[in-house]
Formats: structure tokens, C-alpha cells, sequence
């Protein structure tokens, strides 16, 4: 059997995954993709810590570029990490024609606009099935198995660690302090949380999708983003109670002519599937406008799981090669068109309002006043208790309201004389 | 753009869709495959029927036969449905060289042995999406997206009419009959509908999930099902009482060197996500040795989900043919050494046993004595109702025990004289 030569640059989790699996379930790969792929060169800088995994010595070496230019590696996987020196092989490895397969999400939402035409330029594949939602096939399936639709929305339950801390608060009514300090012990949250719990990893991961969905690289200076860091103990009760279960969702929009992709913690109706998400599994719906809804469950990360994409990025390129297919596949192509990017102060939703006011006749109208001066109306209003305390909480559901009008008028509410704490907010999805 | 000529045979509802599906999105489709798939003829026995799509007059035909011999046809669709004229077609196609693309599960299932290895022998595509869950891209990820793993397991809701009747039973609390006929009337079901209710359906579809997990052509002789037909309101009841609902389920399971495949009703646990799927939609679960659990999820039937999954074969072949690449994808291969089935005899479950006993003293010791003489032990039992009657009802929920024990524990059961009605019985998945 024909054998493909691979050439592996980061030995780190997923590499030495990558290595396990190969190894494992080499023969049955093969057999599969009717060529053999044969990992040839490994680099890295360390060369002497145990990654778990056997591999001949003489594969092992420090020197990225020869591996990259080695006429005996056809396919070069990136698993460095980050948009350093990740950036500057990938660049090397592509304009040397030889395909990349790469699980970096930030290097390609970053700098997808350079990557991925220095690709077409040079006729390889850049490959990428582990950078968004692990394990779960979602880029072929958004750009092979979908190949007929439109997609006028998507919702990505995209990094397990928030979900993971989310479900803890939720099941334990623990504070997220103390869960993510817990899930930074545990291992599942890493000591240096921003890119997971402030949304950026989420963010990253949705503009990949939002360019295989639409078909231009979306731009992160676009895409809204919020975090889940310090999310209230009180609002993940308090949305239960109402019916609701938060989430961090991706949400992809196409309405008319423009998108709009944004990243924020979500109420999510119980009885709908995303909400029965748990833990550390991601999930992806993706409607289309031939198929409906259509919705994609696993694990997000984990050494394995994310070894599992890279070797099928891997099998689909070796097929290739193998087949002499003159055929290189872009990543996204235009829909013609100019695109157009929905301004976020243009997005409409329902939203949740925690509000801490004046326990006085009168402030409720105030409130209520403020809102209609904004165009927003109130669906529901639970008073969550009635103390001796000068502040008493008081929940609103608004009807659905434009962004920027809940932004002012939220503002203009923080500035209130009847308003104790800040007002929190969330905005709800209705999946409509 | 290049152009791909298709020839579709067989213009009903799903050959509709596909022409509506091409119709609409015939650009995009285009733009993301580099190559344009024309329809340049359909052949129908029936030129006259209102589709709800307009198609020029002069792509109409009767002669099935000279779309597959005409030159400027280079992919044929079957969407006739049945193993009689189909299959001749579907053969002739792969002997002229020509790449097939079908929704046929039954064909596929009954005579994928001979027509799998044709394609073969002719180095062309025969592909089928469509043919499992509908819309959902589940048979490319099982060729290609986790072509990296083993599949100890996986499990499907495979039959929108079944789990839509399921739903509502459970839902309204109503009878078999009345909700079938309800579905019958409203189009969800057909007029003559043992292919869905008495498992059939499922079990071509779970036949074609086993070739492709496991490699060889699964044969339907050797896999066990039981459909939903005149299953009792007081069972679907009694099951949610304990904590699981009633699905009908494909189960595909390696244990050891052998695999089995079985469709039947189901009681899968009410928080897993299987329990999830209400309605017409279908879901399929994969566990992966090295990815984990997956589950992909969306609409299993319909004119336009089902063209969308033939869209997506059309676009796979036609980008082939374009990039003339030299390859043909076989639809399984063997994983290496003899496959082994395992004997329906030998599954281990636990069970849902309802038994309809004498209301008198010793009659459950008795029941217990001829459970333990197979083997089987008890894990719980519930008494429903203490009446008058002579009969009282007493769902057991046994530990896990051989089927061939269990089939003979209820046979000697059903002979007591202390036992009613005959005994219902149901297994339970713990998916572990």
C-alpha cells in the first residue's frame, strides 16, 4: 500500500495523541483510506520529556524547518499552539506546497485572511476539523454534508470548560469562584483562564464556523464577545426558576443580507436540546434552509478526542495525494456578494433583567418608564423577595428589544437613584 | 465552471426535492464545489404529475435506460425506491462506469453484497447519504470523520414515524391505534405501515450503519428486530414511572471479536440524550474508541432533508470527476480478519418484565423461583394496584441477564397458571 509521509511539528497533549492514535488503529486507518499514513519526523524543542507515548528517537528533532522541507513529509500537522512561530511554519509549510493540518484556532481566526489564500495561491489544503468542537466532524459536515444549504443560523456550545463550570454552578448552587478554582485543580480549567471563561476561545471557534457558514473570513473585530467570568450564583438559580438554563452559545445569524456573529451567556428554553448539554461537551446545531435543523454532540478537547479530527484531516489528504486528485479544496468559498456584517447595536432579543431597587412605592413605573422611553416593554416581573433590606431584587423579562436601546436604557438604570447594584442582563434565545 | 451532467431516475417526492434543492441553491452549490451539477434529464413512468416544481418538458422521459447510456450523464440518481426495477437500473449504471447516487435503504440493505462490490469492480462510486437519518451527514462521518476509531457502539432513532408515534402516546397518553391511525391521516405514516412500525425500516438503515462501523455487508438474516406495533399506553407509562422512556432503537455493539445488531423497543434512560429526540427527528449515536461518544441529530425523512443528503453526494462525486481524481472510494472495507456475529441469544440486558399475577400468597415467590432457575435475578418490583380483580399487574426490573434465558424464563412464565395476560417484556439500554 502506497505509504504518506507525515511530519509532525509540536509535541505536546494532542501531538502525542495524534502519535497514540495513529499508532493504535494505524492498519484500520489504512485500510479505511486505502493509503497509508506514516508519521516520519516529530519536532520539538523538548525532546526529553515522556509524553506517553513510544516513538523511535531518531524521528525526534529540534529543527521544524527541515521537517517542513523533508521530501519524504507530504503533510505537515501543526500543533504547535498560538500565533508565533505556529504562524511562521504554517506560512513555510504552505508556500512549500505541502498541505497543513492544523487544530489552531486562534492562528486561523487571526489569520485565516493571510492563511488560507497563501493556500489557494500554492494549491495545498489547509486542513482544520480539530479546531473547532473537537472530535465532533462539523467543518466537513458545514462543508461537505451541508454543501446544499444556506445557513441562516448556527448555535455552538463551543468550550467545555465554561459549560463545565456552568453545569457545576447550576447542579452544586455553587459559586463560580470556587468551581473554577475547582476546575483549575481538576485540570479542566487552565491556570491562566481568560481565553476559556472570558469567551475568546468560543469567539475564535465562531468565526471559523461563521467563514465556512457565510464564506469570508469573518473579522474578530466584529464579533461581540462576552465571558462568563463572575457570572452570579443567583441569575443561574433564577433562570431555572423562569424556565431557562444559561449557556455560553455561539450564535450565527444571516438576517436579510447582513451576518452577525456573536459570543455571550445565554438563557436557552429547558425543553430545548442545547440546554441538555453538560459538562465538558460541546455541540453544534446548524440550521439549513433545504435540511432544517440539524445538531452535532462531543467532547470539544481532550487529547484524544481532538487527535481523532486531526487523523481524519490527515486520511482525507492522503486520499488525495494518493488519488493524484489535481483537486485542491478552498476552505470557504464566497457566495458572491458583498458580505455584510450585522452591527450588534442592530440585534434583537428578549433579555433577563436582574434589578436590585428601592423597596418605595413608585419605583416600579420608574422603572418601567425608563424602559418604554427605549421602546422596550415588559413581558414578566418576579420580585424574588420582599426583606427588610432598603434593596429588594426584582426580575424583568423584556419583550423583544433592539441591543442598542437595552444598552442605554441599562445604563440610564445604573444611574438611577432607585437602583442599588448594577443591573445584570443576559439576552435569551428563542431559537425563532 | 465545469458542468456535471446528472440524470435523476425516478421523479416522486424526494426526486422533487432534489430538483428543488438544485433549483434554489444551484449557485452556492456550484460556488463551494467548483463544479456545477446540471440535471439534464429525468425519467419518470409518469410525465404528468404536478410536483411543485417546473422543469423544462424536454428533460422528461420514460426511457430510464438511455438517461444512464446518454454521454452527457455523469452521475445517476435513483430515488425509484423498491428492489425490483431500482436494482436493474442501479446495475446497469455501475456497469456502464457510471457513479450512482441513492436514498435506497432497502436495495442497499438487501443487495449491497452484490451491488457494493460491482461498484467496485467498475472503479465507481455508489453513495447514500440519504439512505440513513435523512439529513443528517451520518454516513460521511462515519467514513470519514472518525475514520480514525473502532466503534464499540453506537445506537440510532432511525424511524420518524416510530419515535413520533412513541412521543405522542407518551405525550397524550393514548393508544397505539388511535395515535397511528392519527399519523396515517395527517401523512406522518404510510396507509400500509408495517415497513416503519414493525421495525423493518430501522433495520435496513442499522444493516448499512453496521457495514460501515464494521466492514462487511451486514446480513439482515442475522439481525433481530421487533417494531412498536400494538405496544400498551400502561408500559410506556410504566416506564417513565421509573425513570426511562420507551424508544425504538437500532443497537450496534463489537464485544470481543464478534458484533451484533439488533433493533427493538427500548428503555433508555429519561436524562440521556437519546430520551431527548421527540417526534419525527432521528439521532444517531457513535462511540468512538478514540473519540468518545458523538451524536449527530436532524430530520431522518421529507422531500427536502433527503435531498440535501443526495445534494451532498452529487457535489462529492461531481468535485471528483473535475478534479479527475484517480480515486474511487469504496463504500467499506473490511477491518481485517473473518467478522463474527454475535447470536441474538447471547445480548446481555437488563429487563422490563410486566407479568399479570394471581393475587394470591406465593405467586411472586414462584415467579422469583422461575426466574432464578434461569439466572435471573431481581432488581426491583412494583405492585400498580391492589383491586379486586384476580389478576393484579407487577412490573419487575430484572439485572442484567442472557437473552436466550430470558426468552425461556418468559415462556415458562407465560405457562404458569398464575400468569394472566402474557407477560410484556422490553430490554434496557445503560449505554455501558
Amino acid at each position: 500500500m502506497q505509504e504518506i509521509g507525515l511530519g509532525l511539528l509540536g509535541f505536546g497533549t494532542v501531538g502525542a495523541g495524534v502519535v497514540e492514535g495513529l499508532q493504535r488503529n494505524g492498519d484500520l486507518i489504512a485500510a479505511r483510506a486505502g493509503v497509508r499514513p506514516v508519521l516520519r519526523k516529530i519536532a520539538d524543542l523538548d525532546l526529553d520529556r515522556d509524553r506517553g507515548v513510544v516513538v523511535d528517537r531518531s524521528m525526534l528533532t529540534t529543527d521544524a524547518t527541515a521537517v517542513i522541507h523533508d521530501p519524504e513529509i507530504h503533510i505537515v500537522i501543526e500543533l504547535i499552539g498560538g500565533v508565533g512561530i505556529a504562524r511562521e511554519l504554517v506560512m513555510e509549510a504552505l508556500k512549500a506546497g505541502k498541505p497543513v493540518v492544523t487544530a489552531n484556532k486562534k492562528l486561523l481566526a487571526e489569520f485565516g485572511h493571510e492563511l488560507f489564500p497563501l493556500a489557494d495561491q500554492h494549491q495545498v489544503d489547509l486542513r482544520f476539523e480539530a479546531s473547532v468542537a473537537g472530535g465532533i466532524p462539523i467543518i466537513q459536515a458545514l462543508r461537505e454534508g451541508l454543501i446544499a444549504n444556506h445557513i441562516p443560523n448556527a448555535y455552538g456550545i463551543l468550550n467545555g470548560t465554561c459549560n463545565y463550570i456552568l453545569t457545576r454552578m447550576e447542579e452544586e448552587g455553587r459559586p463560580f469562584d470556587e468551581v473554577l478554582q475547582e476546575a483549575q485543580d481538576a485540570g479542566y480549567a487552565e491556570a491562566e483562564p481568560s481565553l476559556d471563561i472570558d469567551g475568546h476561545d468560543t469567539a475564535h471557534k465562531a468565526a471559523l464556523l461563521a467563514s465556512l457558514a457565510y464564506g469570508f473570513p469573518y473579522p474578530l473585530s466584529r464579533l461581540h464577545v462576552e465571558g462568563i467570568r463572575g457570572i452570579a450564583r443567583e441569575d443561574i438559580e433564577n433562570v431555572c426558576e423562569l424556565g431557562y438554563r444559561m449557556k455560553l452559545l455561539a450564535i450565527l445569524k444571516k438576517t436579510g443580507d447582513q451576518v452577525g456573529v456573536r459570543v455571550h451567556p445565554t438563557l436557552v428554553p429547558l425543553d430545548h436540546m442545547l440546554a441538555q448539554v453538560g459538562g465538558v461537551f460541546n455541540t453544534v446545531m446548524v440550521t439549513g434552509d433545504i435540511v432544517g435543523d440539524t445538531l452535532y454532540y462531543g467532547k470539544g478537547a481532550g487529547r484524544l478526542p481532538t487527535a481523532s479530527a486531526v487523523i481524519s484531516d490527515i486520511a482525507a489528504i492522503a486520499r488525495q495525494l494518493a488519488t493524484q486528485s489535481s483537486g485542491h479544496v478552498p476552505a470557504f468559498v464566497p457566495e458572491g456578494g458583498q458580505p455584510q456584517i450585522q452591527p450588534m447595536d442592530e440585534v434583537l432579543a428578549r433579555n433577563y433583567l436582574r434589578l436590585s431597587l428601592m423597596d418605595r412605592p413608585g419605583v416600579l413605573a420608574h422603572v418601567a418608564g425608563i424602559l418604554g422611553e427605549h421602546g422596550i416593554s415588559i413581558e414578566t416581573m418576579v420580585q424574588k423577595s420582599r426583606s427588610r433590606e432598603t434593596y429588594v431584587p426584582v426580575i424583568l423579562i423584556t419583550h423583544q428589544a433592539q441591543e442598542k436601546n437595552m444598552r442605554e436604557a441599562v445604563a440610564r438604570l445604573n444611574e438611577s437613584e432607585h437602583v442599588g447594584s448594577k443591573p445584570v442582563r443576559f439576552r435569551i434565545e428563542d431559537f425563532a
